[in-house]
């Protein structure tokens, strides 16, 4: 492995942060860590936990010196935060975040990282229905895969930087277009997301007592659908177009289903669901 | 607890009939235990496991005596099954089964077995994306809702038998009709289904990098998507009714995300998720 990083920056406490400098802190204990919080209550917790060897609600003090900056807030919250650290990153500095969209937000981020072009994107894909420092864990990113997104103007060396920092948490990593990723990131996770949603929507809108069938297979079907609505708001608005149109193919699958059981043609919703429980097997098998 | 069931017959070694003869070994271990299998094959396995008393392709060998029988087979297999065993039943013997559909499949059992009145039905929300004699455990009904369906015409005896022996495996028991069993299992297993399967549809009509973005979120989401075609379409073709009109509602909710998303409404995206997130968090606390 290569070396570690000497001083990574993570900015914003939450399930992504925290679990980042707990993960740090254990594969690469010599790396100086520093963290920022909007909040002092976030701050003394970084501190009281041990998680750090800075914390701050100053941007320019947590950023100084870093060789790595790792954005860790919500979507909708990247760009101010970005705008306060700019004039601080080091010029040879990797900056990178964890947003769960990328094609919008890589370009807003290149812009304000334009000085020394330090900024590319990345997305870990090992977010929770948990969220907030309390449900971080230092193997969060463990076998997580880690898509990092260059662009036609992305510095050189940024791209293996970024990877590098994400294998060395035991992170997969692999390269996209941000088109690219937010295109599988729409079918793969903001749809389900809706979909997981939608369904609790649905089970809440019949009577109470439908209630009391929701038994193991909906918890799992539905899990995700306890994410935070302030998060999951962001990312769908951030990856709008999408997630409309991926959400519209699902529309059109769901009425084939429906046609096929309302014209009773069993072979045919055999096949579907036996080409999508083969799809399954060969999925899990894959990741 | 009341005394144990002398005998139990078991129809169908698949997981729920084979996860009924472990749990009936483990917690009634007086009972008699009798099971039917249409294969040689399953029977020499439910022997040499040492899952019953006796095993056999036989109906009439297995039922006779039998003061409860279960029958444990797909829905479109449970009338054959029914009329091969309605000759030899006891006239004080409970019959209920274990399909996930009740309406029709109530009336048409219900007729069957109409000489003794002996049967109602049982739906125990235990099924597992797994199926078959291996996946088969002792405590599948540990803590389940078995939703029992009386219909006007069932004898009086049945509905607390059937609870009791339900109890007895450590589930929990309800009552409803079969008319609102279907209705509720419709929105809460059978829509689910299907949203599941659709999901992962619409990752494998993708371009195939996509696939490796479908993390621990997109995997639980579409576990029961791995259920088996054959069980599944047949329960979807029992209930077609309920599930069409549940499946038209879903993709009505769907779309309202999907037109709140492209209209950039984040409150409203905001809005309907934290009630989704909150809906979930009482249905998992009820549950």
């Amino acid at each position: 492995m290569s070396r570690s990083m000497s001083h990574v920056a993570v900015f914003g406490p939450g399930l992504m942060g925290a679990s980042l400098l707990m993960a740090l802190r254990k594969k690469s204990p010599e790396s100086k860590l520093t963290a920022w919080a909007r909040r002092e209550e976030a701050v003394r917790e970084l501190q009281e936990r041990g998680l750090v060897d800075i914390a701050s609600t100053d941007p320019a003090t947590v950023v100084r010196g870093a060789e790595a900056v790792v954005l860790c807030v919500p979507v909708d919250r990247m760009e101010e935060v970005a705008g306060a650290i700019s004039p601080f990153v080091d010029a040879e500095a990797l900056v990178t975040d964890v947003g769960s969209t990328k094609e919008g937000l890589c370009g807003r981020l290149e812009k304000i990282f334009s000085k020394h072009a330090n900024f590319v994107g990345s997305h870990p894909m090992c977010g929770s229905e948990s969220s907030g420092l309390q449900a971080a864990r230092a193997d969060l990113y463990e076998g997580a895969l880690c898509v990092v997104c260059p662009t036609s103007s992305t510095r050189s060396d940024l791209p293996e930087k970024a990877q590098k920092l994400w294998q060395s948490l035991g992170a997969r990593t692999a390269i996209m277009s941000p088109v690219e990723h937010d295109a599988a990131a729409a079918v793969a996770s903001h749809v389900p997301h809706v979909a997981a949603a939608a369904l609790v929507g649905l089970v809440a809108s019949e009577h109470e007592a439908f209630r009391s069938l929701c038994s193991s297979g909906f918890r799992d079907t539905t899990r995700i659908a306890s994410g935070s609505p302030e998060i999951w708001s962001a990312i769908l608005s951030e990856n709008s177009t999408a997630v409309c149109a991926a959400l519209e193919k699902l529309e059109g699958i769901l009425a084939k289903y429906r046609r096929a059981i309302s014209l009773a043609d069993n072979g045919g919703v055999r096949r579907m669901l036996g080409e999508a429980a083969a799809a399954r097997a060969k999925l899990v098998a894959e990741n």
